[in-house]
């Protein structure tokens, strides 16, 4: 797997999704990052960063449910995804779409709070909305459900590449979430888009600030080469404090 | 109607709906006792519980909308479910998913209050957001919409066995709402899973401290014959603080 | 275009949009005047009044993005809707209920905000959740998502007739918004169910805090020749304080 | 029940299911009398004409299945709809649209026809495609799937108000099915569209045969003021062959 | 409106429409250039090639019926796209994928096919399917159902930038139908592709044969360099009748 | 894998897929044995019964389609599972429900009927309808659209777990196709289910003919101890012709 810079992780920290989708798209032409219909589940807890472990989860065979839905077997796969991340992974579970079932209730989020897991994400639906809503585990699903995922449920794979929201999850990818949802960044492009993201923005800052006070939108917003020049001399400028629309 | 133990309906107070479709997975093999896709639409005041009175909508037939939707005729379903309800019923309204008109507004919602319906649940919309947000009254649904049911909908029959949400809802079935959404207990099964919900719980909060504090989970959750002997041991030492994950 | 009594918008933020889709049923017999499936973004600045301006959103061919997604082109429709609407409009998104791409994220936005914008509504989806939900702008959509809706869709028609959400739309018609959703006016109609409307209102509060004192709705709700007889004599009488269910 | 005219059945044969749609809308504003997203399953027997018999079938309760599903007993809502019902009705299943089991297959199937079942409608899915295709049961259905429906639902209703596809259905309402699909005629308006019906093909045909022959449709179709007056001079001449477009 | 090379009508004819998807991917990164979920609702008679004429169908405003759908009027989008297109046109209707009414019948059909209309593409249905199946017109679209679109549509485009079942449509796209289904191939594009689209169809063509008769697909098929010097070579020794699986 | 009887696969040739998921309903508790929303694309070659092997499609990463698109590359799982398979597999093909491309055109279907192939069974869409419909491969998928597979999807599994259609399939599993659709038999019951889904055939024949003669259902249909013993005994008189309804 591909060695991520250092300070990568930090510098996402610090870029919106929307941002990271729009340089996938400008960067790699990437237009299918950002799972589709899940959502921040508590939006006050909603912000993640780290390298995906995946789980998949099919339909249920039902003489299969004692035996394949056993966490005491080694082999589980959501066990494994559980007890064998490193620290600081975002587990990332296809479900197909299934909203029959709640993936991951409270006990299993607790488990991964101890363990370092950054951040849960799911097309399908969880359970135990009541505790796990004051839980320190940013959890992005479509929906909260009461049934265990084994009523309709198996878990059949463990890291294999998986599709999530119509998304493509290799392991490794390095996912990030916030209040928009969730977007999965290609390993080997982490660093570069980490950097532009981040330059993105704080040019974006810029401009809003300027919007805010006026500054019309044609030939300024998306930046153009008049948006590029009034903000690198902006930066050279020491970044002075914006109080009127046109600044430069 | 089978009568239900007099403690059946406290003890179900105590127990979460993902506890209960575990139950009924458990001790009857029930795995579709949740209705789909729909959600406390206050999650604040998501909480209830009573025995169903049923409700089915149609389809308008626009030549009937002001002999059917007429609630000043007795047999108006919904002014029969409204005012004939005894105090502490969950009125349950199917509506084959229909979302384009609110099945409930504010004055039928402050009707129902003041008869002491516990709760209300429907596979439909429901309307008038604003004032209902504000109200006593535990209402789960797929969304709000402004329009009133009757502009795409008729109440066609009272009290039936009806689907709500893919759930078969019998009258008199006991009904228990929270923030993860519904459950649908059949009536003989109540007192059952009244008694072996409650012990979950008990069995999972002691679960859940040592996992919290470190224990993992495999072997040990899902509740193992060890899990089981730790908790009892637990119990006859009266339950004294937990202070880390392995306790015994 | 038809001109609009002077006193309607101001009236029509005295209404509720549940009582305007019952007043737009009972007066003109329209049963799809709400966008379905959308909802406040952020319920606490959910509400709006203005006449509607419109765009269209198609499907993207990839080799038209720099070209027709370029706002720095007079031509282009969003620039156009954002930059030439009057003070006060509501600019309402048809993009076929393509949720792939947020069709509006915070910087442009902030200038709908600058230029009097009363409201946003779409049947796709939002973006840039975070700085959003503290912004001054009353938007209805389906979801947030993070990608720019320029991965997926190309603005196509401005201020055409649009559907949006299923709900025919022509420029120029009254849009209301509010905790429950979205309802539009036909232009020629927005004086009319102003004044119904808001007497509406004011008969059902009337209404409700009879029945939150305990009146049966038999008879009395939806409004019967006795509740109006009712209401004109407490009218009548100066409007007195309500405290008991059968007040006359 | 409204006696129907004793011609009503068979000039309803004469008339196709789109002009009956076009009729109910124009006498008496009824614009869903059709079931949505249903089909015959096979086109060269798709016609029928009679009156509805209704069954619902609700989601399965697994712990019902040898009770409810049993065709052994009496009350069995299946049962009473093939064995009770007067020769020519035509069954028609409200299954909410659920495909996943055939609600009926070749054994019951050819029970329907020697007890001189007209025609099967639903909004689900059949069975026994094989054997069905060559048997003079006319099917109007989703899909075909193998699975029997006893494994995910239950017959709960029987000759009561349905919802088909969306389509309001009371017992004893006129159902005529054809090549595009399935109407549901309000029994009261049977004799009244019967006729006003066969008119309008028989209208229809002069006017595709002129059509046919070059007639430009402005103004001339739909039928005006000078295509009615043409076509009574043409059935006062005799119906002469029509060899031109513009025949009068 | 760019002039097409006189021949690409002509050339289009003897291209499938996969083999142009496959082209239009392959010259010009266009990924979502077939309209989806819609079918030849005759595949006997689904063949055709022709220019767009496009028109868009929105959602009904009960108060508009009578004027917006009356055909009469010279501005009836339907009515132009009828009346004015050149013959040899492909009538494209975009109704955002409702199939709650039929967009054409057999009496617009057969005015179609009198001015010499080449087929007919609605994400939508159409309706009088017994005739309809008889007649010479290739129609691709959802579903048949008996309701006029009338009764739920209005027609309020005619001409402009369309969206159909996801694909973008201009006015002047080169429209393909086949069995398949249609593909929309961008005006400026379909000389190109015209041209390689047949020399895609006589490799594979050569390639189908030998894979007939036993020739394995790795490194063959998809065309690898060796495949295309055979087939040269094949062409060059005049086309040989080919009876070997490895022919050179 | 588990070794099958010699005559399994025989016997399961001459058992509906209607039999057998009545039978593994019956056997094993099985409910959900079927993929949904599948159909035979040519009713008429809709007949296979043999092992699966599977394939996996995921969503487009854009960067990756070159390199993982490339069926030159013997880890390719698409071309994996058309060299590798033994003669008589049946291949089936996850796609997530993805009709966006058609997983398999006329070449690979030429390679596989050449490879002995038996049936090709997909949730997701087949391309170049009009050559396969005249090609002996037995194929159920959703529909038929021109673009390749890889315009949006990647192949990413080769003979793992999956989900088809909402059924879980194990490589080895027996599948068996007809004209309603298709089932997955787990291997360790295919013995067991051939034999006795081959009695119930031979019993509902029997059935049946009665049933057309005029035998009603009631305590008849399905099968009880009465018809069983009707059954066994008109065995024992060497199954003389029926010619009564009635007939012991």
């Amino acid at each position: 797997m591909t060695a991520l810079a250092p300070e990568t992780l930090d510098l996402l920290r610090q870029v919106s999704t929307a941002t990271l989708t729009s340089q996938l798209l400008k960067v790699a032409g990437l237009r299918t990052r950002s799972p589709l219909d899940i959502r921040p589940l508590n939006p006050a807890k909603s912000k993640f960063v780290g390298p995906a472990v995946t789980l998949r989860y099919g339909p249920l065979r039902e003489d299969l449910e004692k035996s394949m839905a056993n966490m005491a077997a080694a082999e589980n796969p959501t066990r494994r995804a559980i007890e064998e991340s490193a620290p600081g992974s975002v587990i990332m579970i296809d479900t197909g779409g299934n909203i029959t079932g709640g993936a991951v209730g409270d006990i299993l989020a607790a488990r991964m709070i101890y363990r370092g897991i950054a951040g849960l994400v799911t097309d399908g639906a969880m359970r135990d909305a009541g505790p796990l809503m004051a839980m320190d585990l940013p959890v992005h699903a479509r929906v909260f459900t009461p049934p265990p995922h084994t009523a309709s449920t198996l878990a059949i794979g463990y890291n294999e590449t998986i599709s999530c929201g119509g998304t493509l999850v290799f392991p490794g990818d390095i996912v990030v979430g916030d209040e928009d949802g969730v977007v999965v960044i290609p390993r080997h492009l982490a660093d570069k888009v980490a950097v532009s993201g981040l330059e993105q923005e704080q040019v974006e800052a810029y401009i809003k600030r300027r919007v805010d006070l006026g500054e019309p939108i044609a030939g300024f917003y998306p930046a153009s080469e008049r948006t590029m020049a009034d903000y690198r001399a902006w930066v050279a400028a020491g970044k002075p404090e914006i109080k009127v629309a046109v600044l430069f």
